[in-house]
């Protein structure tokens, strides 16, 4: 254990739920009709009928490397769609917003077909959620950017920025810097990380001041939340080993990053049960009392109006 | 009159005062103890004890130069002080912040020697505001880079730009990018332009993106609100022949700027009516209905808790 970050929550919603799940992952051919790119699905096992997240990856990094996050959130009865937005992962392409979107809808003719029979998905609540580079790629799609006739309920970035990586790709320019300009009507929700705007060794910062978490916030009309994890960095919800890899390029927290996916995994459940589920309780105790997180979240904001 | 920007208000804030004002210019030797520096001063004419605002003004601009603006504002019933920060106006010195907090600190032993006698100066009332880079002064001052004996009441920032300029010069940091980071207890206001972050020409624009207006309401506590001048440029308030004057280097408004003064004044005297005065009316007023403003506002911001 690091010497940060060591505190035990005693909300549910940080520890791992009560469901069991399952990763399904699916390759275009694997279905019919086929879904745009590849898929990694968890969901859980149990016979049900269970509330959606579209999740979209980070720059550099793969779907599959959220598994142990996302299997967190998915424990808490949420079945989690996260499509490969990119042909490979050093070379990205500028449809990644319309590749979003084509999974997006692909939801309502193809994940049936994906899912156990048992498990059923309900289209009727699907949030939209993603990281980093990912986390700008939701902000794109719920904005509209690319239509799409399956609706979100709920929006949260974890870590969202605006960089064009290389900066000449084509892409769309989503900051405003215009305070609630965002043309949303959805609950929205930003997870920051107070180290990713540092350098490492000679690398530039991950999410570096003016285009990251905090102006995403800014631009975010109420209702919004906002959680500061302040002694993390970009990279640090990973899967262990993963997160170990980033850190090489990325400034890390010094803290457990075990009790990081527990801090961002009991947010986005948090966030989940309030706006797909209508149960606030948890997400208000986290924004009345932000140390019963496993993690520092501070600040932590909401701003109902 | 131009196509732009040309309603009628019907609220008294964004009219001349009732009150006959007098400008007051004093120089180091006019009074003992000495002001720190120059001094432009206005002030109501009629007997009476008023309540204080101390104005920075903004980067290659002179005090004087804002005449018209601090002539509404005072009319209303204000006393203004607005102390010379750069010793040239185009060479500026890193020393603004402690020249402003030694004028601060000066106004409780000298300003009542420099004002007529029967116009008194409310040293419990008392706000700070600043232009462009007067602005960031201002909140440096008011965020105690520099101790005071005098506090402020309440800070409003118009168009604040936090850019170093040139870039080498040694001064304090103001932005954190955490939201609600700024340690003020005090009510904040934020007035911002919204093509104040637009190139003119060859030049760079006045106030870019990341930190400007927006970043400065962005790391604002509550109470704080915030007004988007949308069609005007950073100079726009400046006296007429001034304003045509930065218009040549700095991207200016189609509209009036006789309307534009009346517009960020009376958003100013609102402010100063809430928080120095105890009567809100006004400010919510605009709040609740920014199109009664003479100029276009939008967005307007309220955050009460």
């Amino acid at each position: 254990m690091a010497d940060f970050e060591c505190k035990n929550s005693n909300l549910g919603v940080f520890e791992p739920g009560n469901l069991k799940v399952q990763t399904i992952k699916v390759k275009k051919s694997d279905s019919s009709p086929p879904p745009p790119t590849q898929l990694y699905i968890v969901a859980p096992v149990s016979e049900g009928t269970y509330p959606l997240l579209l999740f979209c990856h980070g720059y550099c990094v793969q779907n599959s490397w959220y598994s142990q996050l996302l299997h967190h959130i998915s424990s808490h009865g949420y079945i989690i769609v996260s499509p490969k937005l990119y042909k490979c992962m050093l070379i990205a392409l500028n449809n990644e917003v319309k590749t979003a979107a084509k999974v997006t809808d692909w939801l309502c003719t193809g994940l049936r077909s994906v899912l156990p029979q048992k498990v059923q998905p309900d289209l009727s609540r699907v949030a939209l959620s993603g990281h980093g580079r990912g986390g700008k790629i939701a902000f794109a799609l719920a904005l509209g950017h690319v239509p799409t006739s399956l609706k979100f309920k709920a929006l949260l970035g974890i870590d969202p920025v605006a960089c064009r990586n290389p900066p000449t790709w084509p892409e769309p320019e989503i900051l405003t810097y215009v305070p609630r300009s965002f043309d949303l009507s959805i609950p929205v929700g930003v997870i920051g990380t107070g180290l990713g705007n540092q350098p490492k060794c000679m690398m530039p910062p991950f999410a570096p001041n003016g285009i990251n978490h905090a102006e995403f916030f800014n631009e975010s009309k109420p209702p919004c939340s906002y959680f500061l994890a302040m002694n993390y960095g970009g990279y640090d919800m990973l899967d262990e080993s993963k997160a170990a890899l980033a850190s090489l390029a990325c400034k890390s927290g010094k803290g457990s990053k075990a009790l990081m996916r527990k801090g961002v995994g009991g947010i986005v459940v948090a966030f989940l049960k309030a706006y797909l589920g209508g149960q606030d309780d948890d997400l208000k105790a986290i924004v009345d009392a932000p140390t019963i997180a496993p993690i520092t979240l501070d600040p932590v904001i909401f701003v109902k109006e």
